[in-house]
């Protein structure tokens, strides 16, 4: 197996130290990819002052670049995400912003510059949306160059209307666990052939 | 208050005479209007030909002109759909497909065919994408010349992951009811106003 | 007709005083607004600083409770967005997230605080992605308390994979400019309407 | 190179032999992965009875049962749609509900049985959608069991508006060609890897 880097961008609205739900749920998915060898880091986006843009470095204080770094130097991406109104966050919204930069970007063979990388998700709201950010998830990400695996997002909602949060939840419900681990062994398996076999110029 | 009629399209997938889910959701927002002295109809599309088209008459045993008078003969259209893989059902975006066809229709002041009417939507599924289906209902039937009330949504949706249908609760979620009033109380209200007040020419 | 008042947010992710052809679209249906007697004004929202989250009042510098009153004084809510990957801003989406605040929010008769009010979009991009920024728009919009009127979307995006703005082209196309005056024409109906009869409590 | 196949499912609403954009479109596609050593085969899905449903076999004159046996017996599937009001073709939301049935069906190592297999999209229309279109596609095609190169979607729509065919230009647009050339290209490359390397059970 390859010797594969993953980033995880928390996109929560609340800044640390404040407890998040999409927290826990990565943390499920990263988990199973550290058991499966992979070398995972938490990036926790609204700690960090990404500017409005969709070039890869706005100046003056721009955390992205920084951001921007480590997902290239990763083989995965997980995006993570709350759900609000039925959507992903604001901050999502903005990393894929960024991430749109990409597509004028070129790798020393031609090539889009995050070719060869996976992005998987992880989403949790209250109550209902996470087909709706799984769709705008992987429409961005493939258009910016990574490549989706099957079954590429673990994710929890409660019942229509609700007001739990899964961090409420006793327990991880055994359905969430169950996927979270089918989506990092979905992940780890693309990646290791992708690097081997990168796609070609 | 306006003598005003509903037409409900139940888009189920399910012919008659199976139970529908979405005949329970569609049936308590009918109860509300009926409360509210408007006079409903349901129709099951499945159980007619609507043939694939963008027309408002695809000829040759095409049930659409009936549907499609029954629609301009009221002034509210409740659009009522389960959900599969997160969307709306492939039979309510056909009747979205058919109802494209006024925008190149005209009444009698030259104005878009539809338009003084309100459409609202009942959605119903095991789990997950009520809020894409309102996206999709809301911006379609706006494009094609309905209004939207507030709220113009009554859903029901399991945790992630279910397999449970709201047929099979004991009871309906006393917020599930209550939405449904709403639901109907504005939709009546904004529908009396466009009756009394058209839009101008 | 009402004393109307509409305020125009507009999201683009270019703070003043760059060029905005989202201010460009939005400006166009401001002056039909304003010729059917509306008082409109206009905020460039990236401009101000709109924390994240999902209440009134994030505290600390929060720029969003003096947008929220100016949405309140007004009867018509323009948002307005550029298209980004097929979506709107970023910067939209952080407005409908702290417009999410509405729905724990009542007025003096018990109803959400934003009934009675109107909303419309104006829409731009490069590219594809209008009718997608509509669903999350007109939902968003009518699940917070905003009534949606029919063609309520003044949009222009290119061709496919082309790079060309609406500030680039030598004049507005035509149906642009009648699309913007119908969606001004319905708004300033609907509001009127809402404003002499307002939903029942 | 693996000896690779790909299915095209055509959901325009035309039955045969009406001329469809999408079949041009769809066409371009399948030159390139021709010309990578894969066979291709284009259904056009309207002139089947696909019943409506969410099984395998819908009994009674079913026509999905070989349509299945088509997508199983490929390491390719080319989800080919015109945009209607925004969205993917109902006839293409009926294949992604009978393929919702993959999620129950396993592989005889007790995988999702689509698994393995590589899923990209062609999308045409007069104007806006595509990336819509590219959201519900990706996210449905995931659910159940395919893997999503990166660029996975060949797509044309013309300006705002407008009512152009891709069939009514002189020429297919360089950028159409070539990226259809780089959907072809990714795809071959992914569905030649999981041939030869499984996902894991």
């Amino acid at each position: 197996m390859a010797n594969l880097r993953s980033v995880t961008l928390n996109c929560t609205l609340k800044p640390s130290p404040a407890t998040s739900s999409t927290d826990l749920l990565a943390g499920l998915v990263n988990d199973e990819l550290e058991k499966l060898g992979v070398a995972t880091e938490v990036i926790r986006v609204v700690d960090h002052d990404v500017k409005p843009g969709v070039t890869s470095d706005e100046g003056d204080g721009d955390a992205w670049p920084g951001i921007r770094q480590k997902i290239l130097d990763s083989q995965i991406l997980l995006l993570a995400t709350p759900i609000w109104l039925g959507n992903p966050s604001s901050v999502s919204r903005r990393v894929l912003e960024r991430l749109d930069a990409f597509l004028g970007e070129e790798d020393d063979q031609g090539r889009v510059i995050s070719y060869d990388r996976v992005a998987i998700a992880a989403t949790v709201g209250n109550e209902d949306g996470a087909h709706m950010v799984a769709g705008q998830f992987f429409q961005g990400l493939a258009d910016v160059g990574f490549t989706i695996p099957p079954n590429a997002q673990a994710y929890w909602v409660g019942e229509a209307m609700g007001s739990t949060d899964l961090n409420d939840l006793d327990e991880v419900p055994e359905k969430v666990r169950s996927t979270a681990a089918d989506v990092a062994k979905n992940a780890v398996h693309l990646a290791t052939l992708l690097q081997q076999s990168p796609y070609p110029a």
